[in-house]
């Protein structure tokens, strides 16, 4: 698995010219440092003023981090394992018309599910940065840079899988797949652009 | 090293409430794989159109975008050793003038040197953005969602490394020193605004 290799070792992967790791693992490499740094401030012993109701809100919110991490950790080889399966797909033989019809399948299942991953990391770091206000309201002050850079890089994962689930989304045939998929896109941006940070 | 730790190991080094690794590495751990989305890019068999020139170009851009990624990579650790050292020079005896006055230098020494590798990763991380304009121009089209998420990791850590340059030089009293590092922060955001990325 990528994220059981060195981080020295995951660059040279992604500086190789295989089709696999890239943007889409890439992305969620963005998020789950972002939130584990949210993780980070929450578990400070200082809160920003001290008051119990800061330390409450931060350990409410310090689980919710942890489960999100944990999906963006995943999604970094589980998007490598999705895109390794669409170019499977169109290496499947196609000699004749049942073989091309199997084949035709397998690469539009392969690109619905290399699609559904980055959508998910999507609304992931979409969740983490709406903790993120959270974190930044109730932690400690003099960690804000960190909450800044958690900031900065969940909205670069959130962008970057963002074009992941649209560059998919232009290979897949199927149209009600297309149009939930753009809509739930649409809702992310939408309560993305309704909040504050 | 950090580098030499696995993906997993790092996230859990950053959400643990040790005040390293913090928003520094992060920021070069988003840059680092920025650039090596370039370099695979600009190392695949096919270029936009096909022409030489753009193999040229793209030939030319590789040792520029390794050499970053390697100054990108090394910092990952070298911010979390420069902060080691503030919070160590922090920790130095204060029982008397003489060692007030040791302590003092070393804290503002050490201050100084934490501030000039995230000021490295703003310097670096907008040199990649310069050559990700190259890539995009000259590099295989459908490799774009790959460019667009090295644009979005390198802006992320651009930015993640400013608060740091921004939050160090806070502490910092050498008044030279301070208006030096404003005014190298000031042209790296104007030469990225001039820039079409």
């Amino acid at each position: 698995m990528l994220i059981d290799r060195s981080v020295r070792d995951i660059l040279a992967a992604f500086s190789s010219s295989n089709p696999t790791p890239g943007g889409g693992s890439a992305s969620a490499l963005a998020s789950a440092p972002g939130t584990s740094l949210l993780i980070m401030v929450a578990g400070l012993p200082k809160t920003r003023s001290g008051a119990e109701a800061e330390r409450a809100a931060l350990a409410t919110a310090t689980p919710t981090l942890v489960d999100l991490r944990d999906r963006l950790t995943a999604a970094i080889d589980d998007d490598t394992a999705a895109y390794d399966r669409v170019v499977a797909a169109y290496k499947l033989p196609k000699a004749t018309p049942d073989e091309q019809q199997a084949r035709k399948d397998a690469i539009q299942q392969a690109l619905r599910a290399a699609t559904d991953v980055p959508l998910a990391v999507v609304r992931w770091s979409a969740s983490a940065l709406t903790v993120a206000e959270t974190v930044a309201a109730n932690g400690n002050a003099s960690a804000a840079s960190d909450v800044g850079v958690a900031t900065a890089l969940l909205r670069a994962g959130l962008q970057g899988a963002r074009l992941n689930v649209e560059i998919n989304l232009a290979s897949v045939k199927d149209e009600a797949y297309v149009a939930e998929t753009r809509r739930a896109l649409q809702e992310l941006s939408a309560a993305r652009a309704g909040s504050s940070s």
